[in-house]
């Protein structure tokens, strides 16, 4: 009896499992593997869609995103929640959209030094989801979610942080400078212009940092991460400060690139991407690692050269044409990612539910998530589940992109002090047919402008107000 | 004696090859490969230059070309030397600048059916030059350099011609169309919408043409031609007629691209030159052929979503900006070129003297040639000879590139009545930092510009005045 009972439950196991596997699903997918997945998120700043090779900018050279990218899948659409930094981050660390975490603000757009807000302690990291499945988790780079202690990446389920809280050319040093002079500055930019701190946990490490080596140091902590947790799932949120102007990069990389400063940047970003994907190699974790590159916002294109490119998009950060919220995506993960050229929507809001489900942990609990599954399409099993892609500017919802068309509410342009110009009917374009945002199509197509309206509506009734945490101010004369 | 002297004649050999090697060169660039190689050149019709999934479009999908680019060279800085069909078919053919050969006009800048003029005699195509070494040729496709019988292919050093004589927009039927009707059947193409002929030789086989099938029978010509040549050097020259509007494509191929009916129409390219790579791989020849494909113009953007995309460049089909002149091309030929991305500059004026080089024959004599022997490239035991390209717009030089500069002396839209606008001192960009000409650097340059004005000055004294061939027309009610 025992003996047969325990060949029956073999074979229900078996019966089982070829089940799942009949149905699409696969071990990983049904959170069975264990140990769990590696995770890594490599980010980097104001990145435009066409700066790599991989993705059409004839003169940046980056071999290694290329060769990620023809191993893994190249995605073609996928999103940011916003347009600029502060609410983007907050989408890809909670999956939700910033307006519901209160990560967006009316008078501000991002968080500042002077901010006294930051993500709220009720929200639920990656970081923090993956710690109930025992990951070793840390971030390292560009955080901007509040660099108050209660608001640091140790307090939102990251054992350990080191890099600069937030963007690097915020704590300009030099008051009353004469007009023309901070722009002078970040396109010929010294260290001592900004007097950003570089952090270690909680500690400030060194004031101004030095940002040549930022890529560089941030890599080797990355690194140092990834060989010290070798035994253990781990989970590295790897925020780069670069592309964000001021631009700089190490004396080994001065004048590589015919792009010139912007490209070297990026060079050295994709040879220090290189680095850490041949760590996983020469570990062998490649096949037991999902690793994700992408952008956290459109192109600064007021900076000029030293603002990056959209490619064929149009708009660029700040804005809600897809050149500010379509960002480079590449997913990787040798043996479990069917290569490919992915043209499905996809969205960092998707990244929280993908990894939750590759690790096997519940979503977290009692709130809206506005992300869905994206491990399918990663195994090359069905098409993109996400159908739908929002575009707020701050709390107001601009736009909205469904199937082929996305809908317009509201324009307004990337930067200045245009009031914004509302639509009605909204202007309505083809993005598989026009990805340059060309041709309006509202007059041919009421029929889908009425089917994005009422999503538009359904969507609006999910957004209860919260405060924002952008637009509160630390007090004059009190210590940071 | 005999025995000593061959030996050392063998010495001399061995020295002579071992220089020739250390100077960069080859057996083949030596003109010593017998059979010298096969050349296929594909070349489409008002491709953009971010039409392909390898130059960056989000959605059209070409894995035939992007195979053949990762195994080949794409090159993101190659040029048309002019921004229209009959211009630029003309350079690709003689290695020469339209203003040399006639074969640029004021007042028209193409050739219609009603033209008397085509390419002089006093003209050597490639395929005159390849004639001299045996080699069998074949132009397939659109010819657009004259439909009169003195001017085609077969006038031209082609051995055999299958194909349409000119755009395929051209022959429109129905006289007196309403305003608005001429566009509307563009946009919605019927087959009898157009007269033109397909001709094989100098006879018309087919009036209207049945489009829908031209790019497959194209194709098959092209099989054909390469499978009873296989034991021959041979030259095909391949021009399709599509992406040109009115857009067509077979039943296989409707709604197969997420980018519409133009999507559908490049993926049908696509998969046709992948049948030809194919055949070229099953009868062993890849490794003694050279195939280039590109385009012969930027896209035609006056026909909305009809048109193609340029990806991050400025401008479009018929103008001197970089959308309208620099356009996708890939370079094949497994086993001797270096597999690459190649930002070198590179030109169609260049293919002639390339060929030359390849098949070991003299360049045409007594001319001015405008190409270089890109051969170095394609080995990659070099870096681009080209240094400077010539933007012409029908006669007028409006713009030159230098290095990593390009000056523009002239600026027009591309379409419409507006008049040139000069300028004094040039508008300056670095195409290097700044492909989509954005930011103007002439005052940051001033000894650019002058260094371009004054290759731009030597440039205009090498031009002697010839006829144009594109005003004259065919006296009205004399037989075509």
């Amino acid at each position: 009896m025992t003996q047969s009972g325990g060949r029956m439950r073999k074979s229900l196991v078996l019966v089982l499992l070829a089940v799942a596997i009949a149905a699409g699903g696969d071990i990983r997918s049904a959170g069975l593997q264990d140990p769990p997945p590696n995770v890594v998120i490599i980010f980097t700043d104001d990145q435009g869609y066409g700066d790599l090779g991989s993705y059409g900018h004839p003169t940046i050279r980056t071999p290694h995103l290329d060769r990620m990218a023809a191993e893994g899948q190249r995605w073609t659409s996928f999103y940011v929640a916003d347009s600029v930094c502060t609410p983007s981050r907050a989408a890809l660390l909670t999956g939700r959209l910033p307006v519901r975490s209160g990560m967006a603000g009316d008078t501000r757009r991002v968080l500042f030094p002077d901010s006294a807000g930051g993500l709220p302690a009720s929200e639920i990291t990656i970081a923090r989801m993956l710690k109930a499945r025992g990951y070793a988790t840390t971030a390292i780079g560009k955080w901007h979610l509040g660099h108050l202690p209660q608001y640091l990446p140790t307090s939102h389920g990251f054992d350990s942080y080191y890099g600069v809280p937030y963007s690097n050319d915020m704590d300009a040093t030099g008051t009353e400078l004469p007009a023309g002079e901070p722009r002078r500055r970040i396109m010929n930019p010294r260290i001592d212009y900004w007097n950003v701190p570089l952090m270690r946990n909680g500690d400030i490490l060194e004031r101004p940092a030095d940002q040549t080596t930022l890529t560089s140091r941030y890599t080797d902590e990355a690194i140092a991460f990834v060989k010290g947790n070798a035994e253990r799932p781990f989970f590295l949120y790897l925020a780069h400060s670069m592309p964000h102007v001021p631009l700089f990069r190490s004396q080994e990389f001065e004048g590589r690139s015919a792009r010139g400063l912007y490209g070297d940047v990026v060079e050295e970003l994709d040879w220090h991407t290189g680095r850490l994907l041949d760590t996983l190699r020469e570990l062998k974790l490649e096949r037991r690692t999902l690793v994700v590159f992408t952008s956290d916002n459109g192109p600064w294109a007021v900076y000029d050269e030293q603002g990056g490119s959209a490619g064929p998009l149009r708009g660029a950060k700040a804005g809600s044409f897809e050149g500010g919220m379509r960002v480079p995506a590449i997913f990787w993960w040798p043996g479990t990612i069917q290569s490919a050229v992915v043209t499905g929507i996809g969205s960092t809001l998707d990244l929280l539910p993908t990894i939750a489900a590759l690790a096997g942990v519940d979503l977290p609990p009692g709130r809206n998530l506005d992300g869905h599954d994206l491990g399918p399409v990663l195994r090359g099993s069905a098409p993109s589940p996400r159908q739908t892609m929002f575009f707020y500017r701050a709390r107001a919802l601009h736009a909205v992109r469904h199937g082929s068309f996305k809908a317009h509410f509201i324009t307004r342009p990337d930067y200045g002090n245009e009031p914004p110009v509302e639509h009605e009917p909204p202007l309505l374009y083809n993005l598989d047919e026009d990805p340059s945002e060309k041709f309006n199509v509202a007059g041919r197509h009421p029929e889908v402008v009425a089917a994005i309206q009422q999503i538009a509506a359904e969507h609006r009734k999910s957004i209860e107000p919260v405060p924002s945490q952008l637009d509160a101010r630390i007090p004059t004369g009190a210590a940071r």
